[in-house]
């Protein structure tokens, strides 16, 4: 539980602004929030939490903050063919700043609503900025789509375009500025970088179509390797296939190839299904491309235009704890 | 979802220290853990966070600090008189430092393994040392134990014993010895601090005695009061009936009192039970001890030993955010 003063802060500033659920018996404070899970579903809940100066810049807007604070548990629940349901927060802040309170909880409401899902906790602490959410998703017992599911001769499909968080990244840590790219572009790369859309509208063609899925944080060849280690398979991705924004076509192949390829924050799933159900997913699905398939062969192959292979090196993406 | 490496982190240390529960269908390692809600029991979840510095000591021994971290969560599970299913570690780190890992893993291993509760999840950060964990439990649908229930006429209990863990920080924080004491009460009164029980145990008569429960971390009066806040009722306290250690009953009387009232930490539970079912509940439940009753009149009165009233000057307990 918590002090009197930091849950007025949770209910002043967070409380009223998310969707009300009816299978919410009790909310926000009390010792526990309780919980109706229903008849034939399964709970599915993950956790990630957000570092000032390690998963984001100390100056970034709070509104963003909030958004991507909850977007990127969102794309969780969506990589399982979840459902948003609940979510709690834990919110450790430097000082009791109502400006920041304001533009936070407001963003994290804009994503909460996109998506019906109820914060039914929390706990407000002082010490260096750190957000923890935790996502509940309800899917039907069975159904959930997981890593380790992949099988040889799957299509390998993702959502979205790839590489543009990346980009807006590169440009930030960088100053790299190439002059192909305009201001317009620039906001577009950095509005994908701080607005991520969690792909929670493709749950339910994933449980019907997806043998295996996982949202792309780290970059796909990371994300990718997951699925494949898991389900001891894997792939060959055709390069030339990856899918790309207007901005990203304007750079060099090889570097947009390489963004598209490595670069995380995208937010974007990587799923594979049957072949046999290929045709079927792409009419009820847009803005999803197929970009290689599954293999009984371990190993990742990369594939470029004039059809030459290359073997992956798998990058891990971000590591907080290597070297 | 976490980079390899955190994830190996939470794999090595945490993965198989818990209990291993046949309602989970998929633990650690995919973007959600999947948990199997029965039908007719209601979820209750709870987040709580620990930060270094605020919530502990930067030397405090990470056995203590592991298992602390969890009995604190678990301690909101019994006060709504749930039993513990599953939880969630989110655990930010300065350095990836082995023994430290070792003695946090273990010393909540401890805690999970008392207590039948799966670790199902976690995220892995770097950054300044921050804790938190949401747990999970389930509770037959409708018979929760809420704050919001208590009814005048009611019994008012407490379990255990009260003020240890304050008189335990008042020791460490203001070099407080009084002679009264020697190095025995110091390690029982250090113990409760850093290992409090949580009183699960209690969470099954609870369900069936109790009008309302919180548990004891600000403080007795703080505490005591979100109950009758919520409940739209007062209380009257015999502070001579306050439960005191064999080492607390060594200090001055009006010491000691003020500790039990006032200091929080020790993860006791407060609950209030019908007059009509006190004598079946203390037949049931040893160390408990009745300390009060709920009151029509709002308002709490703390009456001596020699009858004296006083109103009660209802302390915050520790606040985050205040001044």
């Amino acid at each position: 539980m918590v002090a009197e003063s930091e849950f007025s802060l949770i209910e002043q500033y967070f409380s009223s602004l998310t969707a009300e659920r009816e299978d919410v018996t009790l909310g926000i404070g009390d010792d526990c929030a309780l919980l109706q899970c229903p008849q034939g579903k399964e709970l599915a809940v993950s956790i990630d939490t957000l570092v000032e100066g390690v998963h984001f810049f100390a100056d970034v807007d709070p509104h963003a903050l909030g958004f991507k604070a909850l977007a990127v548990n969102l794309s969780d629940l969506a990589a399982m063919g979840a459902a948003p349901a609940w979510f709690t927060l834990a919110l450790t802040l430097p000082e009791n700043n109502p400006a920041w309170l304001e533009g936070f909880s407001s963003g994290l409401a804009t994503a909460a609503k996109a998506s019906s899902i109820q914060l039914v906790g929390g706990d407000t602490t002082r010490g260096p900025l750190t957000i923890s959410i935790q996502v509940h998703g309800l899917v039907d017992a069975g159904q959930a789509v997981r890593r380790d599911g992949a099988k040889p001769g799957d299509r390998i499909y993702v959502s979205g375009t790839l590489g543009d968080a990346g980009a807006a990244l590169k440009h930030r840590l960088e100053a790299w500025s190439p002059d192909v790219l305009n201001d317009a572009d620039w906001a577009a790369l950095q509005q994908r970088l701080e607005y991520p859309t969690p792909r929670n509208a493709l749950a339910e063609p994933l449980r019907h179509f997806a043998n295996a899925a996982i949202d792309i944080s780290d970059g796909l060849l990371a994300d990718l390797s997951h699925i494949l280690k898991r389900s001891d398979v894997g792939a060959r991705l055709q390069t030339h296939d990856l899918p790309l924004s207007s901005s990203m076509k304007k750079l060099p192949k090889e570097l947009a190839r390489e963004l598209a390829l490595s670069s995380g924050d995208d937010y974007e799933l990587c799923f594979t299904v049957p072949p046999k159900l290929a045709d079927e997913l792409e009419q009820q699905c847009s803005d999803i491309t197929c970009i290689g398939e599954i293999t009984a062969q371990s190993g990742l192959i990369l594939v470029g235009a004039s059809g030459q292979e290359t073997t992956a090196n798998i990058r891990k993406g971000y590591d907080h704890f290597s070297a």
